[in-house]
């Protein structure tokens, strides 16, 4: 692992608690994986033999419907995780998992992040807060494609994307394409152009990957927005 | 707690697989309460003190939205626990519950069950259980909310209240009223007895709260139904 990727597996829910030396004990067990765009890193038919913590790179996690075709739960930055509770519990995986871009993924075996659980408060606690937070993450999205208009929820995720350090009005880039943010907010890509032209009320333009808004705390306040349920 | 109590506690994800032994010292921890229609059960100011198990009766998850709205995530019968991962973590509940009916609860002290997590794994083994159940309801409300119509998610939930012992045909009771289906299946109530009309031509016709399925199997096959993402 670089030094880089270090900083971004200790930001993760995983890392972000466990005292110093643990941590680097669960990262020197861990080896780094590179995986190219398109390529798969999980499925629901294997046993969860690993967790991953995403170092570089977007990994979507989907299912595929009964017709066969697909529904995107959730898409993975930097520093977030995946396959902790299905490993821990030793049961197959709950979905697919594939690299949107390339990747670098750090590969921890669950075996080793299981016997460190059984001795270590911290682990155990960390596991934990991480579940708690994909819960969260799945109850706000379930509340906001039950609730919010598919104008709010493109809004919402573009208000993901927003750093906090941001003044009134700010430019930023979509991170993958559009076609995949209309799956992770649950409409089809031409309701999602819809409601990108919806926004220009709002004093958003998007343009490209390419997104101005001119005003963030109106446009937090048309889309109801709270917490990331999208990013 | 009564005899049937008992049975329907045993059969809920957290006691299922515990030793008679330890299940039944969870059992005389708790307190029965009995919580009328329309009276909370948790808010998510409050901190997870407690874990429940519903005896009787039906429950409500729901969150209130930005402009005071509410969104229906889960409606939980009997055998269903809720707060257990907050429980254990020690954190605020997530959500907001309620009793849609008159309730009977298991109402288990989050130290009780702490204590002996920390020293049984079958206890662990069961909450782990029991949050991947959640998770994995989630993560199928999430793909059905993204994908599915709502004639296709009216139907999923109808199908989630035959029993596995019905031939082709059935009959079945919708349990709650009209309003709180079509919050929790993500539907507006004008919206839903639109759907339960285009069902008709699938074979289904609903009279008050009796709903008639002709042909179970042709009308799963229609709603892509696989697993109780509604139930």
């Amino acid at each position: 692992m670089t030094p880089e990727h270090k900083t971004v597996a200790r930001r993760s829910l995983l890392l972000k608690d466990c005292p110093p030396a643990i941590a680097e004990e669960v990262m020197a067990r861990g080896t780094v994986r590179h995986v190219a765009r398109g390529a798969t890193i999980l499925t629901p038919e294997s046993r969860a033999d690993d967790v991953f913590v995403v170092l570089s790179g977007w990994a979507k996690l989907f299912r595929i419907t009964a017709r066969g075709g697909e529904a995107v739960i959730d898409v993975l930055g930097p520093s977030r995780s995946l396959g902790e509770v299905a490993a821990l519990r030793g049961e197959r995986y709950l979905v697919h998992a594939e690299a949107v871009t390339d990747c670098a993924l750090l590969k921890i075996p669950a075996t080793a992040f299981n016997g460190l659980l059984g001795s270590c408060t911290e682990i155990r606690a960390a596991l934990l807060a991480s579940t708690l937070h994909h819960l969260e993450a799945l109850v706000g999205q379930v509340e906001a494609l039950k609730v919010c208009s598919g104008a709010q929820r493109a809004a919402q995720f573009i208000l993901s994307l927003v750093p906090d350090t941001c003044g009134r009005a700010c430019t930023v880039r979509l991170p993958y394409d559009k076609a995949l943010i209309a799956g992770q907010v649950g409409l089809s890509p031409e309701s999602l152009s819809r409601a990108f032209r919806r926004l220009r009320a709002e004093g958003v333009r998007v343009h490209r990957r390419e997104v101005r808004v001119d005003d963030v705390p109106a446009l937090a306040a048309y889309a109801e927005f709270r917490e990331a349920a999208w990013a």
